[in-house]
């Protein structure tokens, strides 16, 4: 552990390439208050430049929460309007900052998140879910209509199912959320550890630059029009093929041989 | 009911705070005449400056339609450009007021939804289906491709789902229609007036300005790249926080005190 | 069949006004060779231009595979980049071609569609999977991330499912790939071509004008924003009224008479 001590808000190790940043703050639902958020956007900008991490797991301490959003005893402490836009700014581009990172980031899921921590599971470019795992955007049960909680969870689910969450707060399980996209994977709650560490590790054995290059590319050409969108794939694609990882995997495929070694490289 | 008479094309009754819109055609599938869109349109200005409706239902008379969308005897009474250019207009206006009502909007439908009703239940925010309720944008079978009801239904369900219904015109079940994102929930055919009256009243619970100001939020920052969708996200979000509702809300939370009552604020 | 031969690398059949393009390289796994890329794209220009032709459906030779994308032998002949930039435009170029023609184009897939393979059926704008097909953006374990692929397939599945496939290049069987909205139907394998065939001829079967045109509109509109989603479709749609396939249809309908005949028209 990177953190002086299990009292730090964050947690991080690093095994086989896969950072796994811990949420620890079991005792208040691991809310993202400020100093969690900050210690989040530090490891990310961390993350950013370091290439010997292939994959990155966000996860959480305790059996209660992966996170329960905003930590509201923060949020009542003031009125003061700049406090809260500071909060919301730094929050909202740590979020952001999940899409930037060349690593791709899985939220391993395991009891209720929701609001804030709803978003950043709908903000992680994967997200494993346990199958006793639950979701909601329930800030409206509290006065507080899911404002940034939507546009993460509205891009995943579509207006429909994204509206009745953000109306009602109602709790989704685990089979909906992968349904509507809001998660890409299930499974037993006593195989999500293991399950979610395959698949880091699985993602971390592939050709990095490849992965990094190809996130950047898709998040980018998902807000373009489909014309513009094949032009700029196109491109990429183009010198993709031109690159040492490309022509060593094909290579490979074409003479049969054992797929190249990229845990190394 | 406010409306004079059970003869009248749309009834309205005010219940715990809920309007229902009542679609009262049933002898005509309760088809999306003139008069009835431009019924639906008066009652949805009439709502947008009423702050004693908190949420708004739409349900059909009958048991055999919710409603099978224009009434093609009177499109086919004529062959005036202008009076099908006219109809065609303020019924894409009605469905776009859904959208800008500070209330929440749920369809309920039982039986079949089919052209321009199918659409209505799309442009509703939420929907409620019956278990054996049916979906279809059958207008191709009729002679004409769907296409106004194509925008809505598109933005629900993707376009593989979407083309297929337009181009074949195949009725969908309720089941499929919640799969690919077309209605928000499903309850069995002997639950729905029950389910609805209990979710309408349940978001009629909620802080109204809260509801209304993040409606129109999600709504305004769909349509956005997902940064400039953050940024105005998180202005809203900080500004959202000051409000009274949120403040009682939170400090309700905090404080372990019973939830804000909001019914009548 | 219009080719040569048996050994070209596309057929094409025409069967009551469907036109049945086969991909014929099943002992390279029907891959998408520079040839085929450009064999696809005569018969699509072709097709544009055909008004005996009201549906087209793409189908594979073999039992092995639909196709498993770009040929690598063909890729790894060269590093030359213009090379690689001629083949991935020519094949950008033939997908969005897909979405101009006239005719809706169905995928009809059994076996193994992976990367430009999985492609080729997120383009078309139906899919139906033999409920043993498999979905994969698998070219990440052979060193290449499936950008181009990511265009369409994101498109249809949304983010959080694309980038689970295009990370690990995990094969998915044909519910998920239902569920997700890369097919619009599955059927049993031995209902396959008779059930394409039935649903093809069905298209056929319909106002080919009103296809064509709706066809145009849908995908027009799904990239704009709902405002002017919603006036461009208004404006296609009092046209559309006035156009004789419709007149006809909709006087049948209020008329109780026979729907007319369109597979001649």
């Amino acid at each position: 552990m990177t953190a002086a001590s299990n009292e730090s808000v964050l947690l991080r190790r690093d095994e086989s390439r896969v950072a796994f940043l811990t949420l620890n703050r079991p005792r208040a639902m691991n809310a993202l208050s400020g100093e969690l958020i900050d210690a989040l956007q530090t490891e990310f900008d961390r993350l950013a430049g370091d290439a010997a991490i292939r994959c990155v797991v966000i996860e959480a301490q305790g059996d209660r929460a992966f996170s329960t959003g905003h930590d509201l005893r923060e949020v009542a402490s003031t009125r003061d309007y700049a406090f809260h836009h500071s909060l919301m700014t730094r929050c909202s581009a740590m979020m952001l900052s999940i899409g930037r990172l060349p690593q791709p980031v899985i939220a391993k899921v395991k009891a209720v998140a929701t609001a804030a921590g709803c978003q950043l599971v709908a903000a992680c470019d994967l997200a494993v879910a346990s199958s006793d795992a639950t979701f909601a955007t329930s800030g409206i049960n509290n006065g507080l209509f899911c404002g940034t909680p939507s546009v993460a969870v509205g891009r995943n689910i579509g207006p429909k199912r994204a509206l009745d969450m953000l109306f009602t707060g109602t709790f989704v399980d685990a089979a909906t959320a992968m349904r509507d996209g809001l998660v890409s994977r299930v499974v037993p709650a006593a195989d999500l550890d293991r399950e979610t560490k395959a698949l880091a590790e699985r993602i971390a054995s592939q050709p990095p630059q490849q992965i990094a290059s190809g996130k950047a590319m898709f998040r980018k050409h998902m807000e373009m029009n489909v014309e513009q969108a094949y032009a700029y794939a196109t491109d990429y694609m183009a010198g993709a093929i031109q690159r040492e990882d490309a022509q060593a995997g094909i290579d490979a495929f074409v003479n049969k041989r054992p797929k190249p070694d990229w845990t190394g490289k």
